[in-house]
């Protein structure tokens, strides 16, 4: 393993600690945890936290800031952050009109968020969720649901911009749930991650193959195969998407290209560039596009593509809008 | 090799597809050529253009837009463009004002670029420009002198704040000379990067090897190490840097971290966790910090870290200004 790190186990520590000392006038670490919040004044607004296990920068920290999260919690690599640790950032982001959390569908987040969510009623701060769950590469069936993955982004933006502009908690919590009925993802991968403390890749793949389906923790996918023309891919990735995203989209869809961490921006816009081309061929309209390293899995080379049917004008407006954060 | 390509020889024209299809409402594709423009009307202002090789997204494409550049040549990966493609850019900027070009030192850029002014001068078109040689591990005593690379970034916008203010010209070249004078840099690698047209990395590290002091178009280094901690990294680059960075910053020192292109955010923020805490004991006062990929190296894996001497309160002040760009 080639790293440019310390020691296995201050990595997350020591990264929470680069970060905000590099955007200190933006964001501080609450002290003694791994919590990111936003160095603004409260004015008395719905508070929105994410988090999970660290990895997938610049998930969540880097979305921390005006017109997005009010904070974020930096588990360990790959490991859902503790209860405590979870509502240290409540306890930041409650202004007093209640606190609400963006959680993707991973067992160990969803059983610690909803502890610390008990947690803070007991400190009478009313705290509600949202489970985003938006890789369709896990069947519905499957008894852990599907994971949370990129899409996670457009809902911390879209519930970001409803927050800054005053709505309630229940709104909030309302527009989180239709979010997450109208987000897809479907990924790729060439090559596995590395987590620090394990030393190798999470999976090896052939020099000429690539894995289509796979999750931002190194999660296996649906299939392998021979390395593709990018067009092949959006192909595949495109198709699979579309045979579940909503046709009913009344103000178009919006796009999310990410990359998993080691793929270069050259590759993400010539994969954007061919994924246009289907999008068009189909006649389907597109409202918004953004491509970049969003939501990463360490040092994975590979992509994935989101899709949102986008439902209100509103949705749009959220995303289109300026935001005063690190990496959005 | 393994990358998400579609034929290795059209590359950089479906990547400059992929990123105006994607931020259409910001930057537009020069028809026929691979310049990359902004969108905002004329107003009379000096035009500042810059470009290269491609190969190194976001540069220079992502620093177009208002407050940074007006346009932006994409060549060949690794390869200067042509003088009638930089041309091009250059009658886009032209405002009536004059073009001022940004050029890495590199023979083939600087002998195109120059052309370029020729050509542009034959039509009436004022051009000047500047050479950013910021890379320390080249001797100045070199016949081609340093390299261009990451310091050329904070170049861009710090004259292009200037341009948007309204600087003449030649006000715009004095400055641009005096950046140049007060900018180092110094990288290392992880890992070689592919070119799609070779196919294979333009130099191989073992598995427990890294190199000090490489080009981003994989120029050799000065030393090659086992690898060791971050803090043994941050302190070699720091040392090197601080042998030639000028003592004299009245309004203290700015820095880049710049990731190579497949190196996680998570080691970018913990070297400069590292670095900033060598900064302090050397007490060195850090008026801007920026960490991310900005001039990329292909897929290298590997970092840079870029010093400027602030030499004056708008320097500051221009590096903390928003922009509307794709990527700073």
């Amino acid at each position: 393993m080639k790293k440019i790190i310390n020691q296995t186990d201050t990595v997350v520590s020591e990264m929470v600690s680069g970060l905000v000392r590099t955007y200190y006038e933006l964001v501080h670490r609450i002290e003694g945890t791994e919590v990111v919040a936003r160095n603004l004044p409260h004015s008395g607004k719905v508070g929105l936290i994410s988090g999970g296990g660290s990895g997938h920068e610049p998930a969540h920290a880097g979305f921390v800031g005006e017109g997005m999260l009010s904070a974020a919690v930096c588990g360990e690599v790959f490991t859902s952050p503790t209860p405590d640790q979870i509502l240290k950032a409540i306890e930041e982001a409650d202004e007093g009109a209640g606190v609400f959390m963006i959680v993707k569908n991973y067992s160990g987040d969803v059983m610690n968020f909803e502890m610390a969510e008990e947690m803070a009623e007991m400190e009478d701060i009313t705290v509600k969720h949202v489970v985003v769950d938006d890789d369709i590469t896990v069947a519905k069936t499957d008894t852990q649901g599907r994971r949370g993955v990129a899409g996670t982004i457009l809902v911390h933006k879209i519930l970001g911009y409803a927050a800054q502009r005053g709505y309630s908690l229940d709104q909030i919590s309302e527009l989180a749930e239709q979010l997450v009925a109208n987000i897809w993802t479907i990924g790729l991968a060439l090559s596995g991650a590395t987590v620090p403390e394990v030393g190798k890749p999470g999976f090896e793949l052939a020099d000429d193959e690539i894995e289509f389906g796979i999750g931002i923790h190194g999660e296996p996918g649906y299939q392998r195969e021979k390395i593709q023309p990018s067009k092949a891919m959006a192909n595949e990735l495109v198709d699979k998407l579309l045979s579940e995203v909503a046709t009913n989209a009344p103000k178009g869809y919006g796009i999310l290209v990410n990359g998993m961490g080691a793929t270069p921006l050259m590759e993400q816009y010539i994969f954007a560039n061919d994924m246009m081309d289907l999008l068009e061929n189909k006649e389907m309209t597109v409202a918004f596009k953004k491509v970049g390293n969003l939501m990463t899995s360490i040092d994975m080379a590979g992509i994935s593509l989101t899709i949102i049917a986008l439902q209100d004008d509103l949705w749009v407006e959220a995303l289109n809008a300026p935001v005063e954060t690190i990496a959005w």
